[in-house]
């Protein structure tokens, strides 16, 4: 059980490369970021005009926002979407939605979660099987799961919405389903009001920095998700911008084939430096191996963050690097002798932390 | 007192055109939006860079941001300041910092204070009269007051502070005070742990499309709301331009000034109409007239939108029309021959809705 202290103290995240060029004072620059699974290859901003800075939103462009949402994740109309200033907000909105109880995330995950519900009330366990997120006011399943790209097929999710007991939630979190295999999405099924997806837009379209994302629920529930978070929760750019990349279903299908041969590359480049591929998304690929806090250390002095995982120390996570010249550090550095040597020889396992 | 089912119900606001494009479908275009606070000579958009829009926001920027914004506003340092995809959003995670009970809303004001408080669980009251507002659970004023510009003294808002139950809260919504008088601002007491200041970035600064507002409170208080918001709550442009426009004192100085001009010049305009100003900011002024609502369809079907109040049917606030044009219009439009008598001659006091 997560005790209440956890609700308050900050994770540690991919993406943060200030904190990278301090643990890496001398590394070469620019820094390569592969710390977290957002596109590299972005959706062309279109021009914005100044009143999406000027102006509140207004409340007919959030709504042909959430229609273009429910079209492009499945979801039976707009009134199933909330948008919002991305998921991570509305995870304690979401964990709320259930009465305070017991709560089961399947992990390991996304460490977020654990903190949301427990921020909000719940008693929070980690799971490691799906069997045991019966019985429990809220239970969370991100699908595909990050950082090993377990998948959960969609008639096990239901089957554990039918288990749940009345007023029970099962939140499934699907940044990461735009890159899943289609029919994987629980979008369809949210009308029957105990399941939420969470959809996250910055990560497939490459643009994490507009603070943008979905809550795909039955209506009575996205209303009060709604509430909460009030008139004119998204920007005026994120709303633009988001509408015109959500409907470019073209580029969607384009964007998703690039991805996939671009992990195809990174898993030659990974397996031909002997490292084992334990499982990962089109956005990013797990490495599991003994050296990987040496193999952290040494991608850090080549300028090269990868994702650590301080409670799984063997474990290295790999973004997809966003150009020609990126590809050819990572393969350099991985190539580069002796880095293995450079550390302990049998890495120990760290005490868990959060 | 305010029951339970309005924390769900949606409350009308300014800034909405599309709507009023519904109301007056003949009027002359562009519309002039004047039914908002938002200052129309908006602060110049820097130049975004890319990575703004693909990155995750990092935390040395925000950290940046909210040292720059603890200095404007007088906060005493940036381990008090918390960033917020605006202060909507913030409403209810304010009033759930008190424990459920007693709350009392300094009023007529910004109706959503109310619906925040009573969705977190507290039984709301509008109060007209600060002596009201101890022996509560949660305490809120907006200052300067939002339409009528009402002042509350500093120290009669310590007073209030003071006299709370331990546990108490005293939120004030400051969301106007960049053009208040100076030393009006509760932010340099914040540090005493029961108050809580919030601050809105777009208003002033003319860009409420990019959603930003701040949470000024005591650190431990400061960290609550942090947790509950989560990492990367501000996008990344908000983050860029909040920091260069809170830093430029000298824009914020002379546009102090300018809105003072244009808000005398909007008086003349008014008077010279034979409307009544009964209070307001440099951003707003509210009229008192028995002709309201016959004014509010004259200026529609002019093309101008002005605020109305659905429990105050005598009142309409104005906004500062953006360019000479503007200005112009609004100058016709108040002077057309007749508009009052096209309505009813006593304009009834309609049923109170929200």
């Amino acid at each position: 059980m997560y005790p209440a202290p956890i609700a308050a103290a900050p994770i540690e995240h991919g993406g943060d490369l200030a904190a990278a060029r301090l643990l890496f004072p001398g590394a070469p620059e620019p820094f390569i970021d592969l710390s977290t699974g957002i596109n590299p290859y972005p959706y062309p901003i279109p021009r914005l005009t100044p009143d999406l800075f000027t102006q509140l939103p207004e409340a007919a462009a959030l709504d042909r926002l959430s229609a273009i949402a429910a079209q492009a994740y499945g979801a039976p109309s707009a009134a199933h979407v909330v948008a919002a200033p991305g998921t991570q907000i509305l995870l304690p909105l979401v964990a709320a939605l259930a009465r305070p109880g017991r709560a089961a995330v399947l992990g390991p995950t996304y460490a977020e979660h654990i903190r949301a519900a427990a921020q909000v009330g719940h008693r929070v366990e980690e799971v490691a099987d799906l069997a045991r997120l019966r019985n429990v006011a809220l239970a969370v399943v991100v699908n595909p799961n990050n950082p090993d790209g377990r998948i959960v097929p969609r008639e096990a999710l239901l089957a554990c919405a039918n288990d749940l007991p009345a007023g029970g939630l099962l939140v499934v979190d699907e940044a990461f389903m735009d890159v899943g295999a289609s029919g994987l999405s629980l979008a369809p099924d949210i009308g029957r009001g105990n399941i939420v997806v969470l959809r996250s837009f910055g990560k497939f379209f490459g643009l994490a920095g507009l603070r943008l994302g979905f809550a795909l629920a039955a209506p009575p529930v996205a209303s009060r998700l709604r509430a909460r978070l009030g008139p004119w929760a998204v920007a005026g750019p994120a709303v633009a911008i988001g509408a015109a990349a959500m409907a470019d279903h073209s580029w969607a299908a384009m964007t998703r084939a690039r991805l996939a041969q671009a992990a195809s590359r990174l898993d030659a480049l990974l397996s031909g430096a002997n490292l084992k591929v334990a499982g990962g998304t089109s956005l990013f690929r797990l490495v599991h191996s003994q050296a990987a806090p040496e193999l952290f250390q040494h991608l850090g002095r080549a300028g090269i963050l990868a994702r650590r995982f301080a409670r799984e120390p063997t474990w290295l996570r790999f973004g997809l690097p966003a150009g020609e010249r990126g590809w050819q550090r990572l393969a350099a550095a991985l190539a580069a002798d002796g880095w293995a040597s450079t550390g302990v020889a049998a890495p120990v396992r760290l005490p868990s932390s959060s």
